[in-house]
C-alpha cells in the first residue's frame, strides 16, 4: 500500500519544513500512523468498511448488485425511520441538496430557508442560483433557529405561495442542533409547504424520525454519521414530495430522482453506481443495524457530553453554551486566551490529532471537534489528553489532568 | 472481508436456483472466486488500486490532500495530452456529461449531436431535457458517423447559430470507434461551435490528443480506461469553452465547473471529494504513467485484434466488420446460429466469465466483450477458451482450439 503514497508523504514532510514548523517527532506516514480525524467529516471509517470497499467491482447490471441494492435500501429506510423512498446518488452532500431542490420546485417559487451557519447559507445560495425567491429566517451563528419565526412566516402566507421550508438540522459550522421537530411542526399550520432538511451531520448521530416528524425531503452524505468514505449522497422523498415532483419545472437529468425511483423498483440505478462505495455502505449499515438506533444515539450523546465537560474543565468556552442546543456531531469552542489556529496547528503537528477550524467569518476564532463517525470513548480521551498537552506546550497554565478527569467522570455518569 | 457479503452471496445462489438454472459447479463467493468482468465497465481493477482506496480517509482540507490533488491533476493532463484544465467530479460519467452541457450552453441553443448508438442518444436526450434545439447526425447502430455530414451542417449554418457539436468517440453500445479527429476537423469550417466529446471508453484506451485535435470539452469516467472503480467523472475544458462559460445561462451549483476551476487553483475541490477514490486514482494514474501512453494503446490494440480474430475463427460475426472502425474498448458480436442470451448466461454460470448483452433494440441480438481496464492477454485467452467450451456445451459444432489458436497467432504477430 505504501507504493501509492510516497509523493504525498514526502511532500507532507517537506511542506512542514517549508513552513518553518518543527517537524513531527513521530515518523508518520498515512499507513503506519495516520492522522486522527476529529473533524466533522470525513470521519474515521471502520477497517471492515474500508476492506469491504476494496473488493473487486461487480457488474451493476447483475443479480448480485440487485441483492446488494435491495439490502442497503432497506437498511437506509431503517436509519431514516421511514417508509418513504431513500435514493442513493453518486455525489457529495451538496449534490444531494441540489437534487432536493431541482426535483420538487420550479423557478420563481418562494422558499423559506433557515440560516444560522454556513450550511444554511449554502442552501440559500443554491436557491438563489436556481432562481427561487429565497426568504431567510436567520439567527446569529451559534444560536438556534426559532420555530416560531417559521410559524409566523407561514401563517402570514395566506395565498400559499411558499412552496418549501428548508432547514439544516445539525449546523456543522457552529455545532448548533436546530429544533427540527418543532420547526417541522410549524409547517402544519400551512399544510402545503414541503419540509426539506439537511440531515448531513444528524442522520446516524441523533434521531431523525422522518415519518413521525413529517419530513418530505431529507438529504445526507456518506462521510458523516454513516461511518464510511465520501462519495455517496442520499435523498429521502415523501409521497407529498413526489406529488410536487410531478409539476416541478427545473430541467434535470443526472439528478432526476424520478429515474432513481423507477430504477430502485427493480433494485438498480439509472447510471453506473460507485459500486465499491456500495460495498462500504452495506458493511457500515450492517454494523449500525447490529448496534441499534438507541445505542448509536446514546453513544453519540456520551461523546458529546464528555467533550463538552472537558472543554469546560479546560476553560475553553463552548460556542453553544446550552447542552440541549448542541449537536452530538461536533463541538465548537471559541478560545479566548489561546490563538485557535496555533492550537489547532500544534495539536496536529505534535500529536497527530486533526480538529477543524471555524468557517467563513469564524475562521481564526473557532475550533470544531468532530465526534461523529467511527469514534469511541478512547478517542475523546485521546483528543482531550492531546489538547491538554498542547495547551501546556504553548505555555498556557492549566492543571494537568483536569480535562481527562472531566471526561472520565462524564463516562462514569452516563 | 467475507463478513460483509453473506447476504448477497447467499442470495446469488438462491437466485440462481430460483430461476431454475443449473447451479455453478464452482463454489463461488465474491472474494474467493470473483466473476471475471469482460464487460465495457465497470472493469477489473488492479489490486494495488483497490488497496489504495482502502486507506483511512484524510481531511480534504489539508496539505496531504492538496499534494494528492496536484499530482492527480498533472497526471490527468498527461492522459488527456492537454494543457487545458481537467476537473474531477464526484459523479458517474452521465453527471460529467451534464456538466459538459450546463456550463457552456444556454436554453434554446442549437446543437449538433452525433447519434449512432445508445450513448449518442443519451447526449441527445440530455440536450432535449435541457431545452436545447437538438439536431441529430445519425448513422445506423454499428456504423460510424460521417464527418462530412457534420461539415455540411456546419457550412450551412451561415448565421453561426450552432453552438456545439457533440460526439461520442467510442460508442460503447456497438463497439464503433467514431473518427473523432476528422469530425473535430470539420468544425474548423465553422470556427464557433464547441467540440464536446464523450471519451468515456476511449480515454486510456486509444489516443485522445485533446490539444492536437482541438477538443473543447472532454468527458470521461473512472470505471473504464482508468482501471479504477466507478464514482469519479472528469471534464477537460479548453480556453474556448471557458469563454463560452462566461455567457452560459443554465442555473448550476453542484456542477458549476467554474467553482471546480477556482478550487483547483489551490489544489482543492469546492465540495467534499470522494477521497478514497482519489487514492485509487493516484495509484491507477501512477501505474499508467509508468507504462506510458504508447504502450497502453498498443496493448489495447493487441487485445482488440486478438478478440476479433477469435470471433472470426469461431464464426461469431463481428457487429463492426472493419477493423479500423472498431473500438479497442469493446468488441460486439451478432451471433447467428446461437442464442446470444443463452450463450451469455451459460458462459457466466459455467465458467464465471461475464460479458455484456446488447442494449435497447439490440438486446437479445448482440453480445459485447469488454477488453478495457485491467485486462491482460491471458484474460482474452481465458474468455475465448470459455466461449469455445460454452459453444460446445450448448451443442454447437466448433473445432475445439480454433479460437485459442487465432488469439495465439495474433499475439505472435503484433
Amino acid at each position: 500500500m505504501h507504493s501509492s503514497l510516497p509523493v504525498y508523504v514526502n511532500s507532507l514532510r517537506v511542506g512542514l519544513k517549508l513552513k518553518g514548523m518543527r517537524e513531527c517527532k513521530v515518523s508518520r506516514t498515512a499507513m503506519d500512523n495516520p492522522l486522527m480525524l476529529m473533524i466533522p467529516g470525513p470521519t474515521p471509517v471502520p477497517e471492515q468498511v474500508l476492506l469491504a470497499s476494496a473488493q473487486p467491482p461487480i457488474s451493476h447490471r447483475s443479480l448480485e448488485f440487485q441483492t446488494l441494492m435491495a439490502q442497503v435500501t432497506a437498511d437506509l429506510k431503517w436509519l431514516h425511520q421511514t417508509q418513504n423512498d431513500v435514493l442513493i446518488l453518486a455525489s457529495s452532500g451538496t449534490g444531494a441538496m441540489e437534487a432536493g431542490i431541482l426535483n420538487f420546485l420550479s423557478p420563481g417559487d418562494r422558499v423559506l430557508v433557515g440560516c444560522n451557519g454556513k450550511f444554511g447559507e449554502r442552501w440559500a445560495n443554491l436557491c438563489d442560483k436556481f432562481g427561487l425567491i429565497t426568504e431567510r429566517i436567520t439567527a446569529p451563528w451559534g444560536c438556534p433557529l426559532d420555530p416560531q419565526a417559521f410559524r409566523r412566516h407561514l401563517e402570514a402566507d395566506q395565498a400559499k405561495q411558499i412552496k418549501a421550508m428548508i432547514v439544516t438540522h445539525s449546523e456543522t459550522s457552529t455545532g448548533v442542533l436546530n429544533d427540527l421537530a418543532a420547526i417541522a411542526q410549524a409547517v402544519t399550520v400551512h399544510a402545503q409547504a414541503l419540509v426539506i432538511v439537511d440531515a448531513v451531520t444528524s442522520l446516524g448521530v441523533c434521531p431523525v424520525p422522518v415519518d413521525t416528524w413529517g419530513l418530505d425531503v431529507v438529504v445526507s452524505a456518506s462521510q458523516k454519521g454513516y461511518r464510511m468514505p465520501p462519495g455517496l449522497g442520499f435523498v429521502a422523498v415523501s409521497p407529498k414530495a413526489w406529488q410536487a415532483y410531478t409539476t416541478a419545472q427545473f430541467p434535470r437529468f443526472y439528478f432526476d430522482l424520478g429515474e432513481y425511483q423507477k430504477a430502485a423498483a427493480t433494485h438498480t440505478t439509472p447510471f453506473t453506481p460507485p459500486i465499491n462505495l456500495f460495498f462500504a455502505l452495506q458493511a457500515s449499515l450492517g454494523m449500525m443495524r447490529s448496534q441499534g438506533l438507541a445505542a448509536l444515539f446514546s453513544h453519540q450523546q456520551r461523546l458529546m457530553q464528555a467533550t463538552r465537560a472537558a472543554m469546560r474543565a479546560l476553560d475553553l468556552p463552548l460556542f453553544v453554551p446550552t447542552d440541549t442546543l448542541a449537536s452530538p456531531a461536533v463541538t465548537a469552542i471559541a478560545p479566548e486566551h489561546v490563538d485557535p489556529e496555533q492550537l489547532r496547528s500544534q495539536l496536529q503537528k505534535q500529536y497527530g490529532v486533526v480538529i477543524a477550524p471555524g468557517q467563513d467569518h469564524l475562521r481564526g476564532k473557532l475550533l470544531r471537534i468532530g465526534h461523529l463517525g467511527h469514534i469511541c470513548e478512547r478517542d475523546i480521551l485521546t483528543t482531550v489528553a492531546a489538547l491538554e498537552a498542547t495547551l501546556s506546550d504553548l505555555g498556557h497554565k492549566i492543571q494537568p489532568g483536569e480535562g481527562i478527569q472531566a471526561v472520565r467522570c462524564c463516562f462514569d455518569q452516563i
